[in-house]
């Protein structure tokens, strides 16, 4: 087996972006670190840290800190069945699951999943934010152990299971509305309004745009990328954009958000894609995710 | 003079990520946009456009943008002055002001910032979020024309003015403080208790303790790049994390939150850095800006 304590730094450098602080985090001296890493780094027979600022993993840097994660998580099983072993470690180093989560899940239902599973489960959780259709790729590329994502056919080595709909719904501010939308929502009018997407990756406001006129259509765009700000963006009638209707169904019911084309809503399914690998605290994750997505999300 | 639309091929492009639909924005085939990318490419004697998915601009590419982005300002204010010109071009193509800003102030006040300035002007914002001690970054590699930062001293070519200080508290809910907290905030506890941090740029937590303590401490951390994710998490009990007061106040007042040291807050200092050159519009930005964090941020 690969030397733990070699694993543990090279997790430790990636997670904490330099040697000193995983030194710190490590009580270990830096020019400890830079030997434990070169030795692995050797043995391995590949370049794993990109020295910079912050230290990123290489592609084989983070296969390996997620065989190291994994390793964290397989040990808090041992620790609550042999609990003299969880004497013996007193440091509380806790195990982390990486997970790929799109930003309007985040703003949306996540946070009470993480708080569900939080209860009870001891792993910290480190989230990557990315587009819905990006998520997949970071479980590809093994940097994170599940992913909510709009990919239903399962990531290879992984278990893909629906989580339900995220229904978002075309707003903007009444005054937005009579400015740019008064004689309707035109191809013409829609080519001129101000729209709001959150990324360049962020294809939903051209989604809409297509089912509705049936082609496709430049759209003029801010950039906002936060789901919070988007919500903000659309009530201070600076554009119009596809907000989570969680998100905005109060607005919509007191009139401070209107719908450009009333009850022509747009549903993205979900999934949650998980690496095949026996760890009871994914699988407890996955209990507390699919709990709240039950009752969040549209089905 | 360099061919605009040549340079508002590439613009494009590197905006919407793919020659496809570049082409479809500035109506022109494919192989059209093709074609330019290349011309403009041997004539500046560089490669501009990494072509994936989606494409994105090399250094040089980016420097390029900003320069189309800067004559695209300069012609609005053209078509102002010279009405017939603005006739000539009904298109509906906007100029584009791109900024980078902190994730806290887009989710605090900087809204109400472009809001303001929206009210009068037309150019469209394109935000980049970053954390406010690399927004200086995105300014000096050329990528936007100003920045929300925590850098007081000008990038080279930029101007630099002080915005004010955004106030931080440590905060967790009550249950939290009770589990974790109930001897007091030691470096003990603070070593058990699950923190949050947004991302690995993400340092407040930690100054926050060495200012308490006066030495540094590895805190475990929960990831959650988002800010209103962070508040989100902090209600549910997840972990304690520093919160833009604007954000927490009213939760602070109803007792769902509660600061982990009373009054001991962190003051971030905020800057507006922008480039030296003459852009009524971004000007204009700056009034918007400046007299919304006068009310929002603290002085």
């Amino acid at each position: 087996m690969l030397d733990s304590s070699l694993l543990a730094t090279v997790a430790m450098v990636v997670r904490e972006g330099s040697f000193e602080r995983a030194a710190r985090a490590l009580h270990l001296t830096p020019s400890a670190v830079s030997q434990r890493i070169r030795l692995i780094e050797e043995r391995v027979g590949t370049v794993l840290v990109v020295r910079g600022q912050p230290c990123t993993a290489t592609e084989a840097g983070a296969r390996l800190c997620r065989h190291a994660d994994t390793v964290a998580l397989l040990e808090d099983g041992l620790r609550r069945d042999l609990p003299a072993l969880a004497a013996d470690d007193a440091s509380g180093t806790y195990a982390t699951l990486r997970i790929a989560v799109n930003a309007d899940s985040l703003g949306t239902w996540f946070v009470a999943a993480i708080a569900d599973f939080a209860k009870d489960h001891n792993p910290l959780i480190d989230l990557q934010v990315d587009d819905q259709d990006k998520t997949s790729d970071w479980l590809r590329r093994g940097h994170v152990l599940a992913a909510v994502t709009s990919l239903a056919t399962p990531v290879q080595g992984c278990r893909s299971r629906k989580l339900g709909l995220l229904r978002y719904c075309a707003t903007a501010s009444p005054a937005f509305v009579r400015r740019w939308f008064s004689r309707g929502v035109s191809a013409e009018a829609l080519a001129l309004a101000p729209s709001l997407v959150f990324d360049r990756n962020d294809r939903l406001q051209e989604q809409w745009v297509k089912r509705l006129l049936r082609r496709d259509l430049a759209l003029p765009v801010h950039r906002l990328p936060s789901t919070q700000a988007f919500v903000d963006a659309s009530l201070a009638g600076i554009g119009w954009g596809l907000n989570p209707l969680a998100l905005v169904q109060a607005h919509l019911q007191s009139g401070r958000l209107v719908e450009l084309v009333p009850e022509r809503r747009l549903d993205v399914p979900l999934y949650w894609q998980q690496a095949r690998i026996p760890l009871p605290e994914l699988d407890a994750l996955w209990r507390s995710v699919s709990k709240v997505a039950q009752q969040a999300l549209h089905h």
